[in-house]
């Protein structure tokens, strides 16, 4: 039986993604579309690439009868969201896609965000999205939390060797190169065509990324201790796409068949023959991962090279894939969509 | 039933546009695959982006069985392609992406492309493969000729208003802004990143480029008198799309009203509402075209503005949307995906 | 002996521009530089590309001492800048790169901008700042208004063919393809990258855009009769540059006659070899505009194709060689910077 | 007195980056420029871009007579430059742009460059072209061996910590983000638009890149012990530009310190407030270098934040500015080319 779905914040990037994936599915429907300032619009004037989709009009949150609804994306800017998904029907199911419930801790959340959470029971209920390593409890879950695009490159590529002990936990730098649409649709000057096109730097260095927060709690967990990683984003004139760098300590074929071990079956993992470098020109578009691992020319140290499309995977597509399974549905449905190269 | 094709060509652009839609068509099967030089090579080498599916592995057109195999698809280059096919079993279905059989005339064939043509009974054969306007001839077809990108763009343009005699056949100019695709994964120099990104420039200007051919040879069937228009390309730094700004003489609500009602029923062409006008953000990676109008402010005067994913609706899109005719299956299978933006 | 500048809305592109091109003059020192919204900031912190240049402090235009400064240029938003610059010392020579001394008629203004002028006895004195074509008016000029970046491509495809007779008046087309940077540094959703990247549209269609009202004044002059062109913008992925694919009734041998006859002493002014056609690429970052000139299939038809820079030819590169004409310094001084390729 | 100057290879995008940067310089002329395939050609033939300046035509090298030129340029294929340069006259002052002289040991040649070198004794006499370290050693040079654009990028960054001991010389890690100029112009397909544009990638990894070799030599010779770095670089899509990110142990404020007691009167060097990051939109087009150092959360470990145009600064401009010196030239004339932004 078709089940329908709200999506909260469909004026934004993430937003039009989830459109453009259930567009292809089968057993979901879109019942309702909320965006604020463009409330009442149809989707077609804030999307045009969405105008030969039969879509509800865009309304106001509060305009939407949430009976009969089965599954709700929240698109909505952090802070936002956990004001919104507090009043929220309790028997529906919600699918985050903000940073607000990733981080279980209260006292982290209100260091990486720098004010107090509004829904602290709520943030201990809520499951961490990543698909591949919290599969049971998102089947089972009533809220997900989706995880933050540069968080999930970065621990696609530490949690298999972290937990097999094969890399030096105190001994990681992440080095990532990120893709525009990342920084949503927001309006500032650095994300200007103009200004970003043909240029390259990196941005909250030092350890200022909030995403921080999200390494710092899923990886000490795989590790069994504290683990501080170094990170680094760096942004990348193109749209999509996230390419993480990782500098770690401990050998490559142990790194690469801890790999291999824990992504066999996966159906968006992929990893690559050993020595072998992926690129995100070839997950564009799509739910697909793929994971090279690298020795480097001194004994003990490799590279690991992860790609995926933060729009897909590293959001929109991860959403999908958790909601299918909080639903009941097959996991893959929707999202077996080819990259798209050229 | 599952239908089987074969892709000859299969290591450029086209061709892998076609195995990237197959992979979401459910009643095709791709048994087999060819690249001359590649031959021997997995599809994964010559394009990792398709690593995930499962394909055959790329051979020499003569060690391909084509006992079983319903409808091949051949994306190979001009001149080789009319050699190839006119080898083929003569119970194979047939939808060509080159030029090859696109001129129905022998003399327009060996004038435009600067060889007598070595089949030209199966160029008589040959059915020109716009859909929309050779429906039924391309169901009942055995070889479908894919048509020239830039004239498909043209022709959606320029075929309602000319059919309802709304512009005057004898003043039309093309301008046409074509991503760099359309000119396949030929190495030559003004394709490299380098010399192309951040810059743009017409080519093939004077009335030299090889799609006029098809552009005479339609739209004087279409006028019912000989018509010789004006086209410019221009090669714009970006992958995937082509616009057509179409300069007429006519009223524009005239042509609105022959666009509105020859696409109304079409399941891929939109005509926008009255002045507004197209992105070729808003198809790409779809087989979706757009097509505005607009009045000028002399009276009289009018433009077409068109667009169009040349990968896709405008080579091997329209390929898929044309075999899915040959093989009694429903039209769209395999070609709703929505637009991939930003 | 060395002449002393203010540019005042210095935080945008063409004031920036201006910066980077008299870090070259050695003839002109830079004496204040105004910023509304941005007074009191280092220019490095504006532009971080200017980091390595001495200048002064960003201002409030109240808080400059025009005293010893030669020349100001006004790189203000429309509108403003006619209010400025009636409150500026009536003894200071003016550039100015906004819209509002352009027109010479008051009617026509208004018509085109909305709004009746604020300084019509200015606008009256006012010089049209197509160097080539107003010089010895320039040199004796205290106020220059620079032209529109799309009627100066414009301007130079066909002022010479329209004095020569050689072009039909009433049948132009002007197809213009530009860069984004003309759009200046405004945060609108459709400039930013993942917007704007990969895809390209028209935009101020239908005789919408206000560089016709420049158009239909100095074509109008050249032809001796009122001249009404077609023309249609159109917005490119890619920063800097503008071609302009200019559709006319003549012989292009006349037409290239004329323009070699017209720009054979220009410094700026290439005409290429008949039939070849111009890239942005190849005068991107210089004062340089190419021209070429190619026949049609049909006779008595043929294009125009022009090139330029549109921040350094189409507006400060323009700018400063009109200053140093005003300043009685040698007019190429500063802009002989050869472009940057790639 | 006006200074004569060859270039050979300058089909090259370092040859022709070479002829831009001295079209602005007073006090040299080219007289002589070579390309073996397009001998014959003018070089407005081979690049448009510099279609207005007075150029000889292109030669073949054997074709040059010498007598007269000062300096030569040698921006050709690594190996061909040692077969070339060792018959050039003895009385003929050199700046080579290949790789041919950059390490001064034989064996290392070998290792890196996969052959014995040609011309041993002329690799000994060779002065390695990173003019802020070798400044006296260059004036009095010969032959200058221009440096590896990563080289150079990396050295920036770690040499004054290096020397300073500020850093620890077994922990380093080089993360590059290149742009593709670096490539050159040769024909690849992973260089076409369609391949590169929207997309990322490591490349040369595991320690395979030859600049290895530079990096090993440089930073032994500072650090007064062996040293192995670890680097990587990536493939960014823009034209020109390098971004290093150096990852290292020791205190920001020591390495901030020394960076700044080294480059303080360095004319192109520009070390940023402790804990900015540059852009390389920010030197794009010429010849400067922006340092940034940022400590990170961890005690005792900072990030080096490195940018440079590798077609200017890391590779012709820095040719130029050796060859002024080489001359008795003022070293920064004909480099004080602001950047180009946007």
């Amino acid at each position: 039986m078709t089940k329908s779905v709200a999506i909260l914040g469909a004026s934004g990037y993430t937003g039009a993604e989830l459109v453009r994936l259930l567009a292809g599915h089968p057993e979901i429907e879109i019942a309702a579309l909320s965006a604020e300032r463009k409330a009442g619009l149809e989707m077609a004037a804030v999307f045009p690439h969405l105008r030969h989709m039969q879509l509800p009009r865009l309304a106001r949150i509060e305009e939407i009868d949430f009976t009969g609804i089965d599954l709700c994306f929240c698109a909505l800017p952090h802070a936002t969201s956990q004001e919104v998904i507090s009043g929220l029907p309790r028997d529906l199911k919600i699918v985050d896609l903000s940073a607000d419930f990733r981080l279980r801790d209260p006292a982290a959340y209100e260091r990486w965000y720098g004010r107090p959470h509004s829904a602290p029971e709520m943030q201990k209920e809520a499951v961490y999205g990543l698909t591949e390593f919290y599969r049971e409890e998102i089947r089972a879950a009533r809220l997900v939390a989706g995880t933050g695009c540069n968080a999930a490159t970065g621990l696609y590529s530490l949690l298999p060797p972290l937990m097999a002990q094969a890399i030096d936990p105190d001994e990681i730098i992440l080095d990532l190169k990120c893709g525009v649409s990342g920084a949503g649709r927001a309006l500032k000057e650095n994300l200007l065509h103009a200004e970003l096109s043909e240029g390259w730097q990196p941005y909250a260095v030092g350890g200022a990324h909030r995403h921080l927060g999200e390494f710092d709690q899923e990886l000490s967990k795989a590790a069994g201790q504290e683990v501080s990683v170094q990170f680094t984003p760096h942004l990348i004139p193109g749209n999509r796409g996230i390419l993480a760098s990782v500098y770690v300590r401990g050998e490559a074929r142990d790194i690469h068949a801890a790999m291999t071990a824990t992504y066999r079956d996966e159906p968006f993992l992929t990893v690559l023959p050993m020595g072998e470098v992926p690129s995100t020109h070839h997950v564009r578009g799509s739910n697909h991962v793929h994971v090279g691992v690298v020795q480097e020319r001194r004994g003990g140290r490799a590279t690991i090279y992860t790609v995926l499309d933060n729009l897909a995977k590293g959001s929109s597509g991860q959403a999908l894939q958790n909601a299918n399974l909080m639903l009941g549905l097959e996991e893959t449905t929707g999202l077996t969509l080819a990259p798209v190269f050229p």
